[in-house]
């Protein structure tokens, strides 16, 4: 629709009909009639709002949207379509890695074709918006929605959000042919206190800048068309109600003319926040900070119109975000078909391709971390050894992680039948051993019945005897594969946990097992980095599997036989214990360094029980073989507009190999203090079997700006060290000068 | 000296005994010429500057005071008197409680009473500047200097500073009679992130405000005639450098005119830092935020000079610096007595004093805080059951904690001897029964021999027979005392932990002897709140002593035996678990409570494996007896001025009772996010057995302020909670309305 029709569209509309555009409902309103009663009651939202109304929460499916679509449009005075939007994080059916996997790939370009997938997946199945990516930078693994975060580095997380948002949207020549991008938590969510769901945000707006909005910054360059806000205050204001944020950053200085939409029921929260007294004050404060649309509350619905009729607003910021709704609607099409690409009957054609499936897997395969591996036990060569496969996601196929709302488990290849497909059966067996969890007492919080949960947990006779099994199998093999980690639950939204080792049902399982003296490995499924200070000691071997998705089992035995090399590196360190967090790679400068020129002993800044350091740092990430580094050379020591760095890298092995090579740079004095590291340039570098190659960078002097002492975004004059290596902790550097 | 004298003793100084004022060195250049020749050397100082410095560090004892002090005049060409600055804590010779346990009197005006006896007793020792208060706000029991600061609420550490800086000064018509109170450490050094200490701070101008700054800006108020910087950075900006905090809030808006003292080394360490390239830079950035004098670094002594030479540095910040050193100087009246109040041979008179031991008694039993009682064990009748001893620190004098450097283990009074002298040798006995530590790796930091170190851990057959002998011995009593606890070295300075439960070697001992099924009491001896989800189910009564200074024993003692009912409350909350921290009970509201009407389940702010709240909250302790609350009355339901709350308290018990009535409010709805409860006004009140009292409280307007939205100090009209209680969690409430 041009412009200008799409313009007398918009002044054609009663103030309900405008003030519906920014209302959004959950499907329960619209095809389905027992459902809807009870919310209706709760919200007061009457019949009249939702014939208006602009869009909708997590209806999928080409048959269901079709239908409501139709049904809607049937009643619609104006036909203005409904804007189908959902939780679309990490796949829609065929399920990728949790994000904090997709990180450790260090591949953007890989996992911009992963969301092209996501993106025709969704578009045949009527979605128009999907709240992705979800790019708030995270340090603290506390926090169960580590999950969906890329990871703790402004570097990696921004050009991953880019990555996302081109895959999501697909963009070519002006015309979106994937679906609309929704970037969240604006902004700073990650940092949640304490790692706890929900929790208050405080911090500097120089942190704020330098750190924690590069994600979204990269996200809205890269075309998001909407953005949802986070649930935490900034400065005091949630964000759903921060003028600052909103306003003068996100649109004044981005120049996002997109959609704002709040975060589930936020606009409401407005008032348990206690920065609005009731709804009319909630409604109010979220649109002055230009939030759009309000998701699933009554705000909006019941008090928009009589703030407006009462003269309490000022009626341009409700023109404005009614059209940047409508402006959003026609960007997708839907005047012209509101059904949009979704495609009944064509399921099989479009879902869970082999296509799709085998790009699940290469991505799987490339997010996997090899965190350990004692004296080379791995790789395995196939029925070489009796291998026993034990625990809880052994013979499991809910290994999606909790945020793949419309994928399912039973298309996910386990770990046992992708064994099975590799392995003899006089070579292979398995034994669960124990139970994911003891205590199932917040499964119930889903609504989910015990027999609904695939994997419970055991009585402890059960585990007697399974354990018994176990350990019998156990004297048989010669290599233990413990296939351990979080129930779903534990991590992932509102999944903050202070203890962030195995559920101690596995712990106590593990300590019997390995008292056999074989050879252990551990594949450890988790949505968060968790904590293996004794499993370091007691497995030979560590893999970190994450949530790995549909094709994860596949993936697993493809590392585990070494049919691929292992390349994935952590986009997130792994601390040694909790009471080292909140921790980042990239901290500031102290002025009594651990290793402190004019400090000794123990004034220095440290823990007298821990490691400063996590136990596996940022970028850490083993391979088969080995990649050695030499010859780290700058084109000169001093850099005026640019500068050329060159390392030297050989693979010594017989392996191909995928190496990320890492580029850290320290600014050794500024006006304000900088970190001690910062990432800057990474390259993913394939090396056959004995290769060397040089790898090449160039820093632009753009790379080394920073907000300065006076806020201003730029550089200054002076030392910096470039650290060119494997991981934050192992490098090679060179100083040179700024000119 | 009259202002014009002085002001033209500073006019006819030489820019070399100008700057000779702002450099502070240790002793060793002073009084031992052994030690001096090193840190000479290090520090690139001359013995020209040497003979101009204008002050020393630690150097105490009215003998050595008086001996250097009169040698360093006769070399003088202005005679100006040297400064002698020591840290003096929480005590000089008679050791009080460490001030978080000063934190758990609630007691000011007590507090205030103890630190005139430091007064006195420094003073006469020849000190004329302390480095105290320290009124850091702790919110992260990580942190080892938790134990300095009296705890984790605004309101509070104001009181305390208050009273800590009138007890230290003692001035008396414009007269200060007691040494001058260095204020400590500017600012928010106790958001160390991650507790690890010497961290970045972080946080915004609005909490900063809000919460960190009320303990620095009562000790101003109240007179402190210095300041001392921190370590952290603050906006980037370690504080030593920060204009912002130093100029800019310090001096301009609350115009303290006082002497600023840089931390020990801060001066250099901008340097380690990257804010300053060299010492010049460094003497420049901290000279331009108004940082007077640099302690124990050559960059004032070798740079300023220099700087001044070339113009590169204002002079009127020079001689403002000098001119406020001196001034203090004359303050204390050492132009007229560069003696000062020292007393050669009348030790016996003033340190230690049978007084001065009867206060930190009274200070102690005041700061002892019984957590668990249960079946009301406590109090014990001497001689009734048989008791044993048990522990490290049982038989153990060094319970002066960290920061008494001038103290004496060999005063105090230990467990075991005040024990002995309440109960026969029939009904007593003591056994170690196990080590303090297994490791003592860390004690070497402050050059200790293991000989030096009176609490040794145990070799394991040395813990095997004492484990024995403990058992044997707990056969035969009825009722066990553990004496356990931190050792001295793992709190304080640079006493950052990642666990802060018991040290493992007592856990497992502890873990043996309840196994016996006797009674059991643990007397916690702590530089910070541990964590003691497992002692609360293994133990009968638990009694938080802190470190409880020279009349430890004695106090417990009296507390044991009902001598005193106790009457400790918590100024800082106790952590279930260290994967909680940082917390406070006055944390912001979220948008989704644990407690919330609109949402329920899984999604509030919550963790999934521990509760939001400590385990012991903020205002926590328990007493002999009860005291019931009721009829909590408001004068009136609207507010304009001031507001009078009263509330019955009903002493139920045949004890003496000293309970403390706390006041917190909850500003409903702001126009920024409001703590859930703020601590306002408390009262220490004295009830005898069964007696009925009505306490009254009044609200003053301004008791309502915080900054507003627009970072105006204020309060705005709408609906308040008052709560009145025992503690943070145990409140009656009512709603009111400010008009």
């Amino acid at each position: 629709m041009q412009e200008a029709k799409l313009k007398e569209l918009l002044d054609s509309l009663t103030w309900t009909e405008k003030v519906g555009q920014l209302v959004q409902l959950s499907g329960d309103f619209f095809h389905s009639e027992e459902l809807a009663v009870g919310p209706k009651k709760k919200l007061g939202i009457t019949q009249e709002t939702i014939d208006v109304v602009g869009s909708v929460l997590n209806v999928t499916g080409a048959e269901t949207t079709r239908d409501v679509q139709g049904k809607y449009l049937k009643n619609s005075r104006h036909k203005i379509p409904l804007l189908f939007m959902a939780d679309i994080i990490y796949g829609y059916r065929t399920i990728f890695p949790i994000p904090l996997g997709l990180g450790a790939t260090w591949n953007p370009e890989l996992i911009e074709e992963a969301y092209g997938v996501i993106a025709r997946e969704s578009r045949s199945a009527g979605a128009h918006v999907t709240y992705a990516p979800m790019v708030d930078l995270v340090r603290d693994a506390r926090w169960g929605r580590c999950l969906e975060s890329t990871g703790e580095d402004p570097q990696l997380n921004a050009d991953f959000a880019e990555a996302m948002v081109r895959g999501l949207q697909q963009e070519r020549g002006g015309r979106l042919e994937g679906i609309a991008s929704c970037v969240k938590h604006f902004a700073a969510y990650g940092a949640a206190e304490a790692g706890r769901e929900y929790n208050t945000v405080d911090m500097s707006e120089r942190r704020l800048r330098q750190d924690y909005l590069s994600g979204y910054k990269s996200a809205v360059d890269a075309g998001a068309k909407l953005v949802m806000t986070s649930f935490n205050t900034y400065d005091g204001m949630p964000a759903t109600g921060n003028e600052f944020l909103l306003k003068e950053i996100l649109r004044e200085e981005w120049g996002f003319d997109g959609v704002i939409i709040s975060d589930y029921a936020a606009v409401q929260e407005l008032i348990a926040h206690g920065v609005a007294k009731d709804e009319r004050e909630a409604t109010l404060l979220a649109m002055q900070a230009t939030n759009d649309i309000d998701m699933k509350t009554g705000c909006y619905a019941n008090e928009l119109e009589p703030l407006i009729s009462d003269g309490a607003i000022d009626t341009d910021l409700v023109n404005d975000a009614v059209w940047r709704v409508l402006k959003l609607k026609n960007d997708l099409g839907l005047f012209e078909d509101p059904y949009r690409g979704s495609t009944i009957g064509q399921e099989q054609q479009t879902l869970l391709t082999e296509e799709n499936r085998r790009l699940a897997r290469k991505v799987a395969q490339e997010s996997i971390v090899l965190l350990q591996n004692k004296e080379e036990l791995l790789p395995l060569t196939p029925n070489k050894e009796r291998i026993l496969l034990v625990g809880p996601y052994g013979d499991e196929q809910d290994l999606i992680g909790l945020w793949a709302v419309h994928g399912k488990s039973s298309d996910v290849v386990s770990i046992k039948s992708a064994l099975e497909k590799e392995l003899s059966s006089e070579t292979f067996s398995f034994e669960k051993g124990c139970g994911l969890l003891a205590d199932y007492q917040f499964l119930g919080e889903f609504g989910a019945t015990k027999e609904q949960i695939h994997s419970l947990g055991m009585s402890d006779e059960e585990q007697g005897i399974a354990l018994k099994q176990a350990l019998e199998a156990g004297e048989q093999a010669d290599i233990i594969i413990y296939a351990m980690g979080e129930h779903t639950m534990q991590s992932g939204e509102a999944g903050s946990r202070t203890d962030i080792s195995l559920p101690t049902v596995q712990k106590e399982f593990m300590e019997k097992m390995v008292s056999l003296g074989k050879k252990n490995i551990l594949i450890a499924i988790s949505g968060r980095p968790l904590t293996f200070a004794k499993e370091v000691e007691q497995m030979d071997a560590i893999i970190q599997a994450w949530f790995p998705g549909t094709e994860g089992g596949n993936a697993l035995v493809d590392i585990l036989f070494g049919k691929v090399n292992p390349s994935g590196r952590l986009s997130m360190g792994f601390p040694e214990n909790v009471g080292q967090l909140p921790m980042s790679y990239n901290e500031f400068k102290t002025g009594r360094p651990l290793n402190s020129s004019t400090h000794r002993g123990r004034f220095v800044t440290k823990y007298l029980d821990s490691a400063n350091a996590p136990l596996f740092p940022f970028g850490f990430g083993l391979s088969y073989g080995t990649v050695v580094y030499s010859e780290l050379t700058l084109n000169s020591k001093q850099m005026t507009e640019d500068l050329n760095i060159s390392i030297k890298l050989k693979n010594t092995s017989s392996y191909e190999y995928l190496e990320t090579v890492q580029l850290y740079i320290q600014d050794i004095t500024g006006s304000v203090v900088r970190p001690v590291k910062e990432l800057k340039k990474y390259q993913k570098v394939k090396l056959s079997p004995n290769e060397e190659k040089i790898i090449e960078f160039q820093l632009q002097r753009n790379d080394l700006y920073y907000y300065m002492k006076d806020m201003q975004f730029g550089t200054e004059p002076g030392d910096f060290i470039v650290f060119v290596g494997r991981n934050a902790n192992d490098t090679q550097q060179e100083q040179f000068e700024l000119l």
